[in-house]
């Protein structure tokens, strides 16, 4: 288990400005968390925000990450309120803020933003005095997503390894589907960086952001290629309502060039573990055997998220925290 | 008090499969929690369910019926997630599935189902390891529905015979209304055949289901037969939107052959007790003031309910499950 | 702290019918509610509530005064359940009557409705047992807005002068808005002529109640008369949609003659305390700047809000009723 007293940071808006240490001391803090939750029928709660108020500010719609968050928030004993507020009536960056005040003034510990707009959490922790937790911001960040990605990643090659030691240094990760508008890759791609994994995206040329080699990763549109040696294939999730755009080929060019199933897999190593960060559009980026296949980690990384919420609401709420550095 | 120790179940699905025995299991325990909700001014909580996860995933709305699981879950202290999904989100059983493996990896306990199609939750149990209790499906059945109405009339026909053992053993019961499209209806003559009572259905002949008799019920479309010597007046709640299909009388022939109120209870014996699943269509299928009057079991049948889901829950979570039945 | 064995009413419908007793008994009760919630990093509950159910019946949208009651309910250590139906599915009294006798045969303890028909609250405390809250009927009253008010400038009256004893008598609040469909204007005009403040109101004359000066205050449509010696200045929020009416002035012309703003505050002392009841309209009634300045109460208004309504549910439920008065 991670010393926590290392832990110094008030708020967790985004991997890219985390040190590798950082990253691990939450990946190491998740066990105990998951321990709690995995008693077979006992309670499935420990103590440690009893009696602290956790607000849920999710100014775009997801169903299961806000639910990721408010049980993470009830297994530490923690009382919860959630906002959904469409994006709409919150069109200013002022108004965001006065809710947030006037959340604030009800004397939360804590609060868990989910945004449009890349940029707000950070921007939020300039003037409010909560810890905050971006849950998502624009194309920016979704550092729990990340962080979660990698903790099931190293549960599994430290399994496969038989070293309960093993990080993901060395680790081939193929990053698959649109690159450009997914915060999850985003995240993804630093926490990887910074944890030593070497990383192939995949995807149409349009749906790669220009420069993005210079994050340290390869590129390809060949997904024969990105499979290749891979010992982790990620496919990302595709936003229906992009096909409109002339950003994106056609479903069944996409399926035929892009799609994760038994036939593209054949490239891959026999081991190669399956992830997506779901919901998954079955048979589109995903196909629906290999989703429900024993080397897919989909529903480990559901059961994960709650621990590794539960790891960063504990670190941030519970830690001595010197500074009010971000 | 029931030896719980018998209750071998892991899933309430149906009233179809339950023996005799196991109905009045469920029967048997309510009364211990209806005690705790009656509590003039103390904790209205037993701690059963102590730090367990139950999850109300409702595909149909429900107000009503949704409060009494969530308020029964609460008073068992057991921690609850609440999905309410559109159904046209879940055309497909296969989403379903998803969504409910999606829950079941934040290692929930218990979950409970309300959908619009008839045999889902017998489905899910065959591939998810949660308790499974059916709050409704489609014309299925609605079983704790049942549960809390028999034993209502049990608490009173028990109180009218001064006989604190009574049975529903040669009770009668007239069940009124559209009983092809209810499953209040279809888990109510099953409960209350296991139970030895005697049934007689009474709607238009347009809304009574072929081959019923089967069932071992008496039919008539005459609500003064109906009516005669029936120990309770069971009203079912007319869906408005049925009137514009050809089945349906108009509203004014309903009302005149078919509503329970003053004038026609006359042909029932003075102490008939007046039930109806709720919520009331006011002077249509149930004349007010006979709603209101002091024969009337509407408002106790609501306050059952969040006893007899109480106890159900209770029996579910709590008991040995030496195999997985369903 | 106020003998809380004094406290005799079982609801809390509107401040009219209160005597000067009791309003301070309630403004002396908030305090230590206040504290619970301001602990540092420690548990913000107290158990006075424990084990007992509160239902909120919100038939108006109204996210920040519903959050503010259930959290305060939480606070206390009780559980809640929430309702929120639209006014449009309960336009008869009858069904919000069968609505809310449905919650109470859940066993409710206590019930908080918000209704758009003056009157209502009052009406339901006639043939039900639980007790209600007033949280806002129609125009009538929106009894705990007025006690957290009333509490707040108390609280400030008492810092500016430097003495903890300090009392609302003879201090001069100018209300300035709509107060003609105010309900937060009329029970602050109660509380504040019955703890002995001078209240003087503002708007355009269409806007004035006809004969209010019956309930002891003065008028004026001028916004400098109004300011001049004001020790409190209390904005209402303007309701957009009344534009339309031919009782409103364009907002161009409402702007120039009755927004607070650092020009129109020239008029007032140097010291006049700011307040709002949120959310505000920034820059129409309410200039930004001064929402936001350092002698503004907005947020603090907000804090207190859920002390007050902790002390109000406190005092209801738990003080000794001797008879039913309401």
């Amino acid at each position: 288990m991670a010393n926590e007293n290392v832990w110094t940071r008030k708020h967790l808006i985004g991997i890219e400005e985390l040190s590798r240490e950082e990253v691990e001391m939450v990946l190491d803090t998740a066990p105990q968390f998951l321990a709690v939750q995995d008693r077979e029928s006992g309670i499935k709660k420990v103590p440690l925000l009893q009696g602290r108020l956790i607000a849920n500010l999710f100014m775009e719609p997801s169903t299961r990450t806000r639910i990721s968050f408010e049980l993470a928030a009830k297994r530490l004993s923690a009382d919860t309120l959630t906002f959904s507020a469409s994006s709409s009536s919150t069109k200013k960056g002022e108004t965001l803020h006065d809710t947030l005040a006037n959340i604030e003034a009800m004397k939360t510990d804590l609060v868990v933003i989910r945004s449009p707009f890349a940029g707000a959490p950070a921007l939020l922790t300039e003037s409010h005095t909560s810890n905050i937790i971006n849950a998502g911001d624009g194309y920016h960040e979704h550092p729990t997503q990340a962080l979660l990605d990698t903790f099931t990643m190293r549960q599994h090659i430290r399994k496969l390894r038989e070293d309960d030691t093993a990080t993901l240094d060395g680790v081939r990760v193929a990053l698959i589907g649109d690159i450009s508008h997914s915060r999850v890759a985003r995240s993804n791609i630093w926490a990887l960086k910074k944890l030593g994994a070497s990383i192939i995206l995949c995807a149409p040329e349009t749906l790669i952001p220009m420069n993005i080699q210079k994050m340290g990763v390869e590129v390809t549109s060949n997904l024969k290629e990105a499979m290749t040696d891979a010992d982790v294939v990620y496919a990302l999730r595709i936003q229906m309502e992009r096909q409109a755009s002339s950003l994106f080929p056609s479903l069944r060019e996409y399926i035929r060039l892009f799609r994760v199933d038994n036939e593209s897999l054949k490239h891959a190593p026999d081991n190669a573990l399956i992830m997506h960060p779901g919901p998954i559009n079955r048979d589109i980026e995903l196909a629906s055997d290999v989703a429900d296949c024993n080397r897919s980690l989909v529903l480990e990384q559901v059961s994960n998220g709650v621990a590794i919420r539960m790891a960063v609401m504990h670190l941030l709420a519970n830690s001595a925290q010197p500074t009010d550095q971000e």
